[in-house]
């Protein structure tokens, strides 16, 4: 074969989303599998407003495989990338083999992949985009090799809460027990058509200085904390039924009550970590305090919300009470430009503040400690783009912009 | 007996040390007799830099029972003042009637007291003075009212921590089982001679905010965290054994590594209370840094942390590495006035500091987030004061600054 007889490379683009989880998963089992020490749930976000989208082109031409990831080749050399693109080529070579068992090398196994990725969201966001660039690298390798079935277990070896951006809607990650890791996969709890009422907001605000990253985070969580081992045993179970029963039934207050009591306790697993890890700044105390003397003003949980392991605050609450809400972010974190721009995704009507209300929740402004809100829902899991206009890769297998 | 035959008043003035928990004494069982819900071991700090002075002056001409709190006339009502003062008058009477049955009314047992009390630092430093302002409360009366023996229990049943301040040293507070509470008291482990080399910095910090009381405060989180309940059970009873033994073995290592997972343990309950508590703010998450920047700098814990209901640190640290560390801390937290008047109590050499300990180091300076050090170690319990013209009452038994 010559070198000029360049093959149209086989090409699929997807996209994947992000996940919130309201049962924290924090601290491995096995790091090498990504086993975790114990089950979690998450909200599936629409990727109407945050999505990573993934081109995959398959080609004999190719002499390696390559990865650019927001423009930038990075080295797929990575250990957990290898993992993916292993589990689903050896997925792809099963399913061949069944099929057709006298085929010894079919098109496309043994050649090399091109993998672009990009956000649509900027990285300075702060967003940790690993579970939806994970979950849609294998997404897509998936179709390219014609692999069908459940790939949570192969996006989980990616990163952990990749396995949760597998599905739409409410998704839990089970723990599992066996040693191999074949159990700890994801299933979806209820679609993302079962709670349109449920809104998300993600308050972005801005770091004072780079928290230590969630990998080595939890590494040392799991050989130092106590009560995070005791959280993981005898309270996450409990929890884990009662947030399955709270979202099934949609019953905000139970729902936002656990959600912001989960949140709490991922921090306080992490203060308890040694040396501690702080992931809450001011802004972040300044926000939970704001959203439970709202709640407390009119007696009733209308509003919660999430930290991860960064300083963005995911706010969750049912859509009559946003414009409000989010009126009160504006006026307590009052923001740089005359607030155009501060809200992105779904529209939010605006609402008149009552003197009474301000004066309750009567917290000192944080000017500029919110950058802006990015308001949203749930939505589906992973999605082929079917336009072949919208493939990253040139016909050549190298990312569009490039060219 | 006429109004104007004026007695000369029984007059007795003692003073009392604060102590700081290195386990953390968070939660009661019983909010009336203050037992708590698990034993806890504290550090009696030396009068000479911080303590309470109390006068209590007995007369039968005195018409009803008044306190006077640094120069300021209080509401004697308080229920924890009257347990403290009803308990001391039980004890006496029943001394009274043991050694002399007959006597039915001694003198001083129907009399009327006036208490006057003065903290050696200022309100506005922020120090929790109950422990010590119930402990001199308690040991004065005692001294007054002819009462000897456990006195340790009464105190606890003014401020928890007061039971704690009845000893110099090393003291535990045995957290007991009965159901009167008779068995939940102090108990010196070591005396203050112990371990001369331990020194003790109160890092004095401005609030951003008054927190939430402690009392309060732990009544919540006895209430809704689970972490807290299982901590008391399951982690201190262990802890104690450890950090006994460490004081008696003069083991700093273990000793700061335990105190300060004590400290993170405690704020780490707290954040796991619904709604959560916060008293860790910025600063203090700037000298925990620090502190774990500097012992890995020299690959061995030199320097120990612990915060309790505040803004304040208290840093413990073995006499030799005292001045390089207070220089450190006057390095990334420059403070106002040339650093003058910066470091008040037990004198500290100035020390220089290498670039390289600086840069390894690698904090932002926070100007003026230490307001200034209060150098200190162990010291006695509770004393009684000779000198009469050291009383805080006038013969009329009114304080001598309002005379």
């Amino acid at each position: 074969m010559h070198e000029d007889n360049m093959d149209t490379p086989c090409m699929v683009t997807c996209t994947a989303p992000m996940n919130i989880a309201v049962i924290k998963y924090w601290g491995k089992r096995d790091e090498d599998l990504i086993l975790p020490i114990n089950s979690s749930l998450s909200v599936t976000l629409h990727q109407d407003q945050l999505k990573t989208t993934t081109t995959v082109a398959i080609s004999r031409s190719f002499k390696e495989d390559r990865l650019w990831l927001n423009g930038k080749e990075e080295d797929i050399s990575h250990p957990r990338l290898q993992s993916c693109l292993r589990e689903i080529r050896r997925l792809a070579r099963k399913r061949r083999s069944e099929r057709n068992p006298r085929s010894t090398d079919s098109v496309g196994l043994s050649h090399k992949v091109h993998i672009c990725s990009v956000n649509n969201f900027p990285t300075a966001a702060g967003l940790a985009s690993s579970a939806a660039g994970y979950a849609c690298l294998v997404y897509t390798l998936a179709q390219a090799f014609g692999v069908e079935g459940e790939l949570s277990g192969i996006a989980r070896q990616g990163s952990g809460s990749a396995c949760r951006s597998m599905y739409g809607g409410f998704v839990q990650w089970i723990l599992g027990s066996k040693e191999d890791g074949k159990d700890s996969v994801a299933q979806q709890v209820e679609p993302e058509s079962h709670w349109p009422e449920l809104w998300v907001l993600v308050l972005v605000a801005s770091a004072e200085r780079k928290p230590i990253g969630s990998t080595s985070g939890m590494q040392t969580s799991v050989q130092t904390s106590l009560l995070l081992k005791h959280r993981a045993e005898a309270i996450v179970p409990h929890r884990m039924v009662d947030m399955i029963e709270a979202v099934r039934r949609k019953d905000f207050p139970a729902f936002a009550e656990l959600t912001m009591k989960e949140s709490n306790q991922l921090h306080a697993t992490c203060l308890d970590t040694h040396p501690p890890i702080f992931y809450l700044n001011s802004v972040s105390q300044h926000i939970i305090h704001l959203v439970h003397r709202y709640n407390k003003y009119y007696g009733e949980t209308r509003v919660a919300y999430s930290f991860d392991a960064g300083p963005n605050a995911v706010i969750f609450a049912l859509q009559q009470f946003v414009p409000e809400f989010v009126q009160l972010v504006q006026h307590f974190f009052p923001p740089d430009r005359n607030g155009e721009d501060f809200i992105k995704g779904l529209p939010v009507k605006s609402a008149a503040l009552t003197v009474e209300l301000k004066q309750s929740i009567g917290l000192e402004p944080l000017p500029k400690g919110v950058n802006y809100i990015i308001s949203t829902k749930a939505g589906p899991g992973p999605l082929v783009v079917e336009d072949p206009s919208q493939h990253l890769l040139s016909a050549e297998g190298l990312p569009k912009k490039m060219v």
